[in-house]
């Protein structure tokens, strides 16, 4: 029914000039070649197989006792009380900040939360900062008619934004993004370059008290329960604690304990932004089920259960992200056009195939990104997503890999397709 | 932290302008007084009592067989191909309309796709024309930054909007806001009102052909398996085909299955419509729990467990309905202070409290609503929400009962109270 060539729009310019999420499209594209027949392995979503990875058993069973109990209408607009209990003691536990239940608000997953943020914070033609490659900020920057001041970020500095490139930029916005361990890199903030942004902030926000909007730190956490090795994951606030009236955390269930679909993010932060965000989202009706809220929280105050499924699930994401990484590293080691980011926290990996310089089979050479999205996917059996899809510009050649839908017994067979396709190629 | 006295906002325009729902700040309110120990009849909140309402037995079933069978990944943006195909079948079953699974669209609860049909339809500043009372327009024009045109409706119209008053308005418009069985009023359009209204929209559209956005009709039905008597649900693309390219149907599990915890709700309409209300709300994240999905596509496609369902449910709600409204009638009848108009659908009846010429028993005069909104809450274990809370005017004697958390077996005993309560009242 919209047409191209009127003069006026059909819908609202927002809607008109809105562009659909790429790792859905792709995923939603993949998901058809799957269907048709084609063996490929997607690691497209940021999703978790459930046979591989199901969610705790006694998170499952408490959502079906509540059912059982008759937890069917609706929740309050914040959530339950019992659940922001419990989320306020596992705060406590694993970040040893203390946020009261008046803090805390619940939603349905954790995408309504930083949406909400963003409506709570940031006005039209207002400047929000966020690192390239990141997840949706420029969606969210569209959606609430925000000004985006992109930071571009290097693989030396594993793709995370550094104070050197924040600082100049501070004086305009009015929110700085951050994610960590951060997707789509699977890398996280060390604490010195953390501390050296939030001080930055904290001198800006100084500066400005009494005569202009602070700048607020919307800080995604989603993954912070899954760092490796010696990466710990640090916060601004456990950093400077004066920064806590300035620091909105998104958190909840999705990633930590596989449960994508079970619908339950929570954010916390200044009673003041958190009340608006409630408002805002009583009325959109974002709301976590409340069967779901319940065992919730009964789950999470189950500290034991939760370091015991917390251990044997970063375990079971490691070894993929491991293995993938010992595989590429050794076919880079053996000549193969392909670098990869050793993995520090999330379900991501973060790997180049830069193959712009080579030929494919039939004597073309690639000329765009996209090609090689293409070849990966016809010819190595991958499905992965280009950082295009993170507000990158859409040539470059590296990549995300999602490890939580990927079978541990497949990696060798997938390593070895990708090296079957990559012998095709001509210098 | 946020101060009035700045010349500057700590947040947003529009999250400091925006006004928290009325009836979820009552409803905190009333349970706050319950739990302190006072006997309140709770009529505030269009909610359902589980042990009174419980969910279809079907229902409960498929969702815990949908979590042992790991169904707790991600769902597909726009909801589960097996549940849009479901939805499909119960409309063509229902209303006998033909909508395909790609015209259908699946959110957590009808909420977000209200708030969507707004974003993707409305310009900051374009007109909605709504009637009062109604639900929540007012607060959606605000989220949107539409320009709210206010209709106002009377009691001996049921306060159903008529083409009288809407057709005028027509011309500045591009969307109108419509909802049969009607919340607040438990009141449904004629065939004969919505046809006028329909031809009305339709002429307007013929008109702006290829020359302006033609006006929308965002059609709540949520509440369209509750028809009570010789009352007959009426859509308009039933009653005009040709204005199936202009609305955008509302619906959902939460009230015809008393499930507003479950979250799972749709849209219907057209698809360039409803693939960008899709795009949003993948931004926004408002999904329905994949196991919700997964057993609402199971149940809603047995038809005779739906019809089994319904029956008995309509019956109970129906039941509660009439049990009241005799009651105030006769209270009505033998001279007390009190109006109310015959439920038609939904799970509302419309009272009136026509108390500002009488004393309370101190001899003080009601001067306002909220004084008689206290009494009734104080004397008469009452608590209703006044139409101010839909946009009336603070000074209607009007109030919406919501029936859902009734018991049966305490109809007598409210009517006793608040005849008590009356009592004490002075002319």
């Amino acid at each position: 029914m919209t047409s191209e060539n009127h003069s006026f729009r059909e819908l609202s310019q927002m809607a008109t000039n809105l562009i659909p999420s790429e790792i859905i499209r792709l995923g939603n594209e993949i998901n058809k070649l799957i269907k048709e027949g084609h063996e490929i392995f997607n690691m497209t979503i940021g999703d978790f197989d459930p046979s591989e990875f199901p969610i705790p058993t006694k998170l499952r069973n408490a959502i079906i006792n509540s059912y059982n109990l008759g937890h069917t209408n609706y929740p309050p607009a914040h959530g339950m009380l019992e659940l922001r209990q419990s989320i306020s003691e596992y705060i406590l536990k694993f970040q040893n900040l203390e946020y009261s239940t008046e803090q805390i608000l619940v939603s349905g997953g954790s995408r309504p939360l930083i949406y909400a943020a963003y409506k709570t914070i940031v006005d039209p033609g207002e400047k929000v900062i966020y690192p390239i490659p990141s997840w949706n900020n420029n969606h969210y920057c569209h959606l609430s008619e925000a000004c985006p001041i992109e930071i571009s970020t290097l693989p030396e500095q594993f793709f995370m934004p550094s104070v050197v490139e924040i600082q100049p930029q501070l004086k305009n916005a009015v929110m700085v993004a951050l994610c960590s361990p951060q997707n789509p890199t699977g890398t996280m903030f060390s604490k010195d370059s953390l501390y050296s942004i939030c001080k930055a902030i904290l001198l800006e926000n100084e500066q400005r008290k009494g005569t202009r909007k602070p700048i607020y730190i919307l800080y995604d956490q989603i993954y912070s329960q899954l760092c490796y090795d010696s990466n710990i994951h640090v916060d601004p606030v456990t950093l400077f604690p004066e920064l806590s009236d300035y620091v909105i955390f998104i958190d909840g269930m999705s990633k930590s304990f596989a449960a994508t679909g079970v619908r339950v993010g929570w954010a916390f932060g200044p009673e003041s932004v958190l009340n608006k965000m409630r408002a805002i989202l009583s009325h959109i009706g974002a709301w976590a089920p409340k069967a779901e809220q319940v065992a919730t929280a009964e789950f999470l105050k189950d500290i034991p259960e939760v370091e015991n499924y917390l251990k044997k699930f970063k375990g079971e994401v490691h070894e993929r992200l491991i293995g993938l990484f010992d595989g590429l590293k050794k076919l880079a080691d053996d000549g193969f056009p392909v670098d990869v980011i050793k993995p520090q926290g999330a379900i991501y990996l973060t790997v180049k195939f830069p193959w712009k310089n080579y030929r494919k089979p039939n004597g073309d050479i690639f000329t765009s990104q996209s090609q090689i999205t293409e070849f990966l996917l016809k010819e190595c059996h991958w499905a992965i997503v280009p950082f295009k899809a993170f507000g990158d510009d859409g040539e470059s050649e590296w990549y995300r890999i999602s490890v939580g839908t990927i079978r541990k017994n497949k990696i060798g067979e997938m390593l070895e397709f990708l090296k079957l396709g990559m012998k095709k190629l001509v210098k």
